[in-house]
């Protein structure tokens, strides 16, 4: 069973960070050097890698630091991963790295441990939500999860089921259609993109049957933050009576969806893109980067577990 | 009181119809020439107007004709015009000029008389709106509704209630930003662009508190088409316990919403823009380019009266 090159998007290799450049999909497959925490947490903040790249990065940083006999910067680091972006909760990522050194534990293995224990865990989540689908169901997703849509086609096409997909483009910055619709057309699968206004259409023409997200942040009571959108695709999804999956992360230690931290993105990435004006000069936008989808609306949570 | 160019962007001068070219906007202001009728309609093919615009044009058409001794064409511009595109009424506005003419009433004067009683029922509907609308409201709208947006403000102002906008972009075409935040903004209002999948975000965090968007045909039951997107915002008002105003045309002949033709357009329009591809190759794309929103989603139908 071959893997998105989305799924691992972060390798370590002779003391250097590769960094799959997500912002360059589809045009090019091309990896950004990191070879220091600093340009690493750059490659973070410009949204070079996401979702669960950035969980990827935290331990490669901390491992590199390893590798470069700098043990002594971890909090250093810790630090400044922790204030790269806040939705996606990396003082929990940094926490459990910080926990294992001031245990004393073997702190590489430790970490490789966790990536392994992450691998594992997400190949089984993906295995799970194959076993919610239906031969011939049409699926539709929004943003991307990683290389694990395509990873549940494949379980599907081993159980005999046909499915196919539907991905919003995921504006502004098009990862459905970038990284989705990429990733499962280079496996073979049948996709459609459509733009995002367009999910209240596919869903009252019976276009599609199911929805499956992923989720950048689970908060203790089920609600989910995920990419701006995911909201109004849950209410949609209630509306017209079909199941709402979300794979989620392992959950953080806030409350509820109320305590998660939005981040504010400045609005000229929704007025231009890629150097295009798109919008009237001197005309303001709005651009929250996630939304937070309550735990009500959601059929299913396929939970995720890592050992700590 | 000044008027958005939007609200009337059709013109005929010495024979020559001039029509507004919306897809340039807001980089340029300028009209393109249309010397016959099959110039005209090829501008509604390339949805270089749009809206009121082709209602205007239609009439223009045939004054056209009138202007140009060619009323033996009658018949043949009123098939080319209901040919252009699906989900307007074309029929049932070339139906009233051909009425005119079987019935032997003085044709000229009887379409000038039509665009007068338009131009007279466009701001009786903006100024029922804005009576809807309390200060500090903050209204949510979605594509455009040619100028009358900025005319629901001016009333707003004559009526001393302050009154700021929302609107999405309005994927593909991006009516919402090129045309709708920039008539709001030339007007003088505040004005806040959102992405299409922002809308389920801002109303959750009550930065909008009403809906107001416009249709491209009404049918008789109450079920609107307008714009892709428009049914998603009004399930989302409907789930947020928000207002739903719909500006109308006429009435159609059709029952209700289901015998709406919608037009498909050429997926290329939304994996691509001006040119940029932005879609993975080869992968292909859903483009209906309106939808139907069921008359129970709706608040309160702003009608339109028009004399025939």
């Amino acid at each position: 069973m071959s893997l998105s090159p989305l799924f691992w998007p972060i390798q370590l290799k002779s003391k250097v960070i590769y960094i799959l450049d997500e912002t360059l999909l589809p045009r090019k497959l091309s990896y950004i050097k990191a070879r220091n925490y600093e340009e690493a947490c750059r490659a973070i903040k410009e949204m070079k890698t996401r979702a669960v790249g950035q969980v990827l990065l935290v331990m490669y940083i901390f491992l590199q630091l390893l590798k470069q006999g700098k043990r002594k910067d971890l909090i250093k680091a810790a630090q400044a991963i922790n204030a790269t972006r806040p939705t996606l909760s990396f003082k929990s990522l940094t926490d459990i790295v910080l926990g294992w050194a001031k245990k004393g534990a073997p702190l590489e293995k430790c970490i490789l441990g966790f990536l392994e224990g992450l691998k594992y865990s997400r190949i089984k989540q993906a295995e799970e939500v194959s076993k919610l689908i239906r031969d011939g169901d049409v699926i539709l997703t929004h943003c991307n999860i990683s290389g694990l849509m395509p990873l549940i086609g494949e379980f599907c096409r081993q159980q005999n089921k046909k499915v196919s997909f539907f991905t919003t483009e995921t504006r502004p910055y098009l990862q459905g259609s970038r990284l989705t619709a990429w990733e499962l057309k280079r496996a073979g699968f049948d996709v459609t993109i459509i733009t995002d206004n367009m999910v209240a259409a596919v869903m009252s023409l019976g276009k599609v049957n199911k929805v499956i997200v992923g989720a950048d942040h689970l908060a203790k009571n089920g609600d989910i933050a995920n990419k701006i959108g995911t909201y109004g695709i849950a209410v949609l999804a209630r509306h017209f009576k079909l199941p709402f999956y979300v794979l989620c992360p392992p959950a953080s230690h806030l409350k509820s969806g109320r305590e998660i931290k939005i981040e504010m993105r400045p609005d000229k990435e929704i007025l231009e893109y890629q150097g295009l004006r798109l919008a009237p000069q001197g005309v303001k936008g709005y651009y929250p980067a996630f939304d937070v989808t309550p735990a009500g609306l959601i059929t299913k949570h396929i939970y995720m577990e890592i050992k700590r």
